[in-house]
């Protein structure tokens, strides 16, 4: 099979011939990759920022972006059957599992010793056939497979949001959203779902596709971050993102960070003090935020999630994983038809 | 009447002679004032760095740590009698009220337009009587008359334990406190009153009166900050011990930073992200918050709290709020015996 890797000894994003994987235990799942996203993540990735290869190899297959069928199951398979569309999630339990990892909350391992497909020690999806746990994946209907594989990201958005809201005391009326990439718009849409006010704040002009994509959505869009917030969401992956986003909270407010790498100069906590304010940082999703996401893929407006991908085909591999990001903000290889 | 007070035209701390104050409407309760504390807020107040006199006026009363008795009561008063031996809140809401003030937390205070008894615009308690509303007050057993001046500050780390541990996903059990002043020993007591294993971590050495007294209440002391804590309180007030504190952090840990003004270089934020931590700023305390700190007040070892306290004549006022702090860790003046 095909699989896009990389590889740690030569240091190089490559397309490689992969023998077909097999099941090895009664749990296992082989699943039939239709389509593989891509993101920052992986752009980090190929910069060797971070990641490693399973143990005892040289290369890592990337990809935790998925929308897969399962093609093959292991007799001790309960929840899932051939023919079944499915995503996977992302991080794997310590092993020996840790408390939280038991309770299939490996996103919030207490160890650090967790791997993840496509990420760190263990193979990811950007392949014709992968293989995954049956506790790994979700079902989705058949009739969300054209936006399906944004479930990942609406999972890692689902949390967020979910922590966003549950640390605001008196409950927050008021949100925005610093970037409007895939991560921004997910978490855009998910406010507006649960009731909340929410401008999205980012770069891209007033007449970009991106800043267009949001009006649609019926979101506010500036590319001025003004006024104050009760929830501000980082989603920008920049350090000036971040002091962006600590500049609109509101007091009693609750910034969550999901991708800038720190914060230039020097952090106000004073501010956070005096107004009783929360920075929280939070990354992947346990099950309850896997359904969540899978859920609300059904309740968004079709046309704006298909509006957010751009399809492409496996062999462009490379221009997306290294090229810049496209207008569109998404960006998805049919690894199947 | 004497006033411990700050000019801000003269911008001078002095004693002045005042009428006595009193009640104005049929909910003020008038105070005798028997004991007033310092704090490092009164430190910063008297150098001018925050803070301002009530309306129309130059001067602002100090005093934000009393025990009091209540010498008069207004017609409407329900909750207090003359004779009962009260604490006083610091918080008053904003006006009109907004729905946090509305509801008695003032200490959440929606649009920061709340006021301070001897803090900002509303005088405080340090002198010879005092005026409150009957909603401020709560009245103390006359046996705990010996420690109850620590209400205050017991009631800021209350607010702060409970915010960690609330936010806490799977169950913190053990913290480190940084500093070991009143707020870091009072916080470190809360948390060990929790059952939760507690270190303190200070620059004070290990002979010193403060780390003997935190060792003598069967907690851990270290001037070297290491390994890492669940919850991670910041009690010291410095850049310093901002940085020590979320070095500690543990994966999914919580840091409640209560005095330092702001972290050196740059905040990294990725860690934050991946670990799934938070950092939270906390002041003040709302009702509930003053009711554990009474109650909790009444549990904590006599001896521990009793040797935090140094007591001064109301005329020493200036070396305290002016000079450096104590070996002990409270100053108390004694404005009436």
């Amino acid at each position: 099979m095909r699989a896009v890797s990389l590889d740690y000894a030569a240091r190089r994003l490559d397309m490689r011939e992969l023998p077909d994987p097999e099941p090895a235990g009664p749990s296992d799942v082989l699943l039939r990759v239709y389509e593989a996203g891509v993101c920052g993540t992986d752009r980090d990735l190929a910069r060797f920022r971070f990641g490693y290869p399973p143990e005892g190899r040289s290369y890592l297959v990337l990809g935790h972006e998925c929308l897969a069928c399962v093609a093959a199951a292991g007799s001790a398979v309960r929840r899932v059957k051939p023919g079944d569309l499915v995503v996977a999630k992302v991080r794997r339990p310590c092993v020996p599992p840790c408390p939280s990892c038991a309770r299939e909350r490996a996103d919030l391992c207490l160890t650090g010793r967790y791997t993840e497909h496509g990420i760190m020690g263990a193979d990811g999806y950007f392949s014709d056939y992968a293989l995954a746990g049956e506790s790994e994946l979700l079902v989705v209907p058949d009739a969300m497979a054209d936006v399906a594989v944004l479930a990942e990201p609406l999972s890692v958005v689902e949390k967020a949001a979910d922590l966003a809201v549950g640390l605001h005391e008196p409950g927050g009326r008021s949100a925005a959203v610093v970037g409007a990439g895939t991560i921004g718009l997910l978490s855009a849409l998910v406010l507006q779902l649960r009731g909340i006010a929410t401008t999205v704040c980012s770069i891209e002009p007033e007449d970009s596709a991106r800043a267009r994509l949001v009006r649609a959505a019926g979101l506010q869009y500036t590319t001025r971050p003004e006024g104050q917030a009760d929830f501000v969401i980082e989603a920008a992956g920049s350090p000036d993102a971040a002091r962006a986003a600590l500049h609109m909270l509101a007091p009693l407010g609750v910034c969550v960070v999901l991708g800038a790498p720190h914060l230039p100069g020097e952090f106000p906590l004073m501010g956070l003090i005096v107004n009783n304010q929360k920075v929280a940082g939070s990354v992947n999703a346990g099950p309850a935020h896997w359904e969540m996401a899978v859920r609300d893929l059904g309740c968004f407006d079709r046309r704006i999630l298909s509006r957010m991908i751009e399809r492409r085909p496996f062999a462009r591999y490379a221009e997306s994983i290294c090229g810049e990001p496209g207008e569109r903000s998404k960006i998805v290889h049919v690894v199947a038809d």
